[in-house]
């Protein structure tokens, strides 16, 4: 539990402090999980309409990078192809 | 884009229903962002006060389970534990 003498002697206080956390964390996991949910609706909902999913997701990834880096992440993945033939 | 009309010809409407999705999908990422951030620090508040932050990770992981499955999970530990001469 909280500290070493709580180790041994749980006390109510303690007890409830952790439920607490636990809790607290839970109910963020669980919106975390609703707006996980939101997120498969729109690519859903943008396939049924004739958008390609990867391609959304590929252009999300790199809108989350800076230009700079993004530019040079390229330039590796062409360097990578070339060097495992695959272009 | 879009359709096989889009993709040859992607006019206004649906790059504009291209940029919709995509910053709707962003926004609720980003809101994901900040509860993850919010559960980390619900997490460090918990280790300030002595809490062990792996244990209350296992708590939620079994927690979120079925305590069928759960109980199932906990043998199966325990027999792979004993196959790999871990106890």
């Amino acid at each position: 539990m909280a500290t070493s003498t709580a180790q041994s002697t749980p006390n109510k206080t303690t007890q409830d402090q952790l439920r607490a956390y636990v809790e607290r964390i839970e109910r963020l996991e669980e919106e975390k999980k609703v707006l996980s949910q939101d997120v498969t609706g729109i690519y859903q909902e943008a396939k049924s309409n004739g958008y390609d999913v990867k391609a959304m997701r590929r252009i999300i990834q790199i809108r989350r990078l800076d230009p700079q880096v993004a530019a040079e992440l390229d330039e590796l993945v062409d360097l990578y192809k070339h060097a495992l033939g695959m272009v």
